[in-house]
């Protein structure tokens, strides 16, 4: 449960305020940017390294794509480059240039044995960088390096533009992002496994914000593949949950990331325009981050008309500081929604002011400390 | 001057004596891989800065790109988001979020007045992002945005094949390296102004590693726009140096990198072919790393031939320890390499043994601690 819960009545605190209290938790995800000192100025190491940032992310993405952390989980012992090349099918001289990159940013590990370097793979690597672990990141790497990073490659075009870049990027028009998003099955099952990956780190932490024990039906309205549902049962045993999204999310959440749980339901459907089903409480995981004020005001207004008094809506998002100094991840992170959707990460106030003119007046705000935080407001 | 400095004559030192020196010196290179802890197995917030390291990259790349830092740097007053947009024609919004993630990874300042955030530069921006600054690295930010970053778009590829991606990435013919490299005048300038910042930056460091107040005549071989001819020359006032490079490069050399040194000429041919120039001394900075062994072999060979006995030639390369477990921006150079070039970052001890092969028998080897270190080898 979180320790430090602010309760917004009404009307939210004065910024400074805000200020304050928000800065205190999140220490870890402000040390992405440590301080560029004076000492940069005799030599820009710091600097540098950001220069570099891309590069090390494809250095662990390329190992990812290509199976090294898959080879080495299944591998009973230490591998040569030659071996490793062997079975991934790869040239001999790539890989052991790529290995040794990966024992430099300390994911692999790398002993001699009669002059021949034999590579073996880290816990680290095992629970979060092969395919079958239970906290696997390899989904969302995969949609990272093959998505994400292209798109950004037209960075300073969307920054010019205000908008996203899916036409220079990928030749697909860029008027309806979830059209682009959804422009194939593969590329939905490869959308769907980032947003997999992604509860599956983060879900129990943003379930847990609260204590959401008095809801017992709850719907999580853009639930993808079911991965944050599954959290939220396993947190509240009692609960029955009930994935509504798109009905060819829906198929393919069914048939692809199976969930053997019969309190997590699936059900389609627009929640947009069509009936959204009735609950105690609703979860907006990830959602209004990807749209405009307009478009938000309409949806959350949408939940309060169906919401009943002591019905709640739980919104799961990156929360920005008031005074926009960080958290540098999600300052980035509204880059990203700014190259790849309509919306953009906002601060508490910004959420909570949405809230208030959609109708809802008690809200909560809690960070976890971690990549996603959560509000809780109530009818 | 450096102050540890290795002398291997005939043969190098067996390999754990050499990596015991070596790792000595250069313990900022590797402070990019901080330790990835057990505690990462918690919550992996360390891998989740290396996945969003692109990110970070095109944040700093793309201001630059848009002008960024050199507006702030000519502004005498902070400036809202909404008046750099309007002087640098982009999109409000899209700007408010660029410059908000600036000032998460400081390089950027904010206040706040009347409500409006106002941004302004730093010390470390206007040194070393803006363009016009004596140690500007505008011009190897944009090589890296526009070049590397997509080539790199293709790493698994790199890696599975063994070699460069120009033929993915840009539709060029890749047997040709510097063909594809010198693909227009535009693409030649640009990767001139890349190798141009580069010496701005390590170039004092460098030619500073070994006295090399004894060798008068300097022929600098590939050197490019001149600029580290131009730190040779005023770190010993009595030398004179021929700038050596291709005929294109020679002629874009003198037309945009202009130098008023009369102690710095250029002569224009092909180290692989042509006669090379008499001198005392022969610089190759960043030339080895691009070629086969065979290559440089037979490069290194033309060069001891025409060399004089007491003359010599300095290699400057960025080195690999012996163990090959760093540093972390060596072995990211190495693949590098291999998606850009037909060559790789080595060892001492491979260069060592390329030089004695061509018939260099005293050589020695000095870490910068930056960058680039500088190997010299006397006939």
């Amino acid at each position: 449960m979180c320790v430090t819960r602010f309760v917004f009545l009404f009307h939210p605190f004065p910024v400074g305020q805000t200020d304050r209290l928000c800065v205190s938790v999140p220490i870890r995800r402000a040390a992405m940017a440590e301080h560029l000192s004076q000492s940069e100025l005799d030599y820009p190491f710091k600097l540098l390294e950001y220069f570099n940032g891309f590069r090390v992310s494809k250095v662990i993405f390329s190992a990812c794509e290509l199976g090294v952390f898959d080879l080495l989980l299944k591998s009973h012992e230490a591998l040569s480059a030659q071996r490793v090349a062997q079975e991934l099918g790869t040239s001999v001289d790539g890989m052991e240039r790529l290995l040794d990159a990966l024992v430099g940013i300390e994911i692999l590990e790398v002993e001699r044995e009669k002059g021949t370097a034999l590579y073996s793979s880290t816990d680290v690597a095992n629970l979060y960088l092969a395919k079958g672990s239970a906290k696997s990141l390899h989904d969302m790497i995969v949609y990272q390096s093959q998505t994400i990073y292209p798109l950004w490659n037209n960075m300073a075009d969307a920054v010019r533009e205000g908008r996203n870049q899916y036409e220079k990027t990928f030749g697909l028009p860029s008027d309806d992002v979830f059209q682009a998003i959804y422009r194939s099955e593969e590329e939905m099952l490869k959308f769907m496994g980032l947003m997999n990956s992604s509860w599956v780190l983060d879900g129990h932490d943003v379930v847990t914000a609260f204590d959401l024990s008095r809801f017992q039906r709850i719907v999580d309205l853009g639930g993808c593949t079911g991965a944050l549902a599954n959290e939220i049962v396993k947190a509240y045993p009692a609960s029955n949950v009930t994935v509504f999204d798109l009905p060819e999310v829906i198929a393919a959440a069914q048939r692809h990331f199976c969930l053997e749980d019969n309190r997590v339901a699936f059900q389609s459907g627009d929640f947009f325009r069509g009936e959204i089903p009735t609950a105690d409480l609703y979860v907006l995981a990830r959602i209004v981050h990807d749209w405009s004020e307009e478009k938000c005001l309409a949806l959350l207004k949408r939940i309060y008309e169906t919401c009943k008094p002591g019905g709640g809506v739980l919104l799961v998002e990156a929360l920005l500081f008031e005074n926009r100094r960080g958290p540098l991840m999600v300052q980035i992170f509204s880059l990203n929604m700014l190259v790849q959707a309509e919306g953009r990460e906002r601060s508490p106030s910004e959420y909570i002011n949405m809230l208030n003119k959609s109708g809802f007046c008690n809200v909560q705000v809690c960070r976890t400390g971690k990549s996603y935080d959560a509000i809780l407001a109530i009818r």
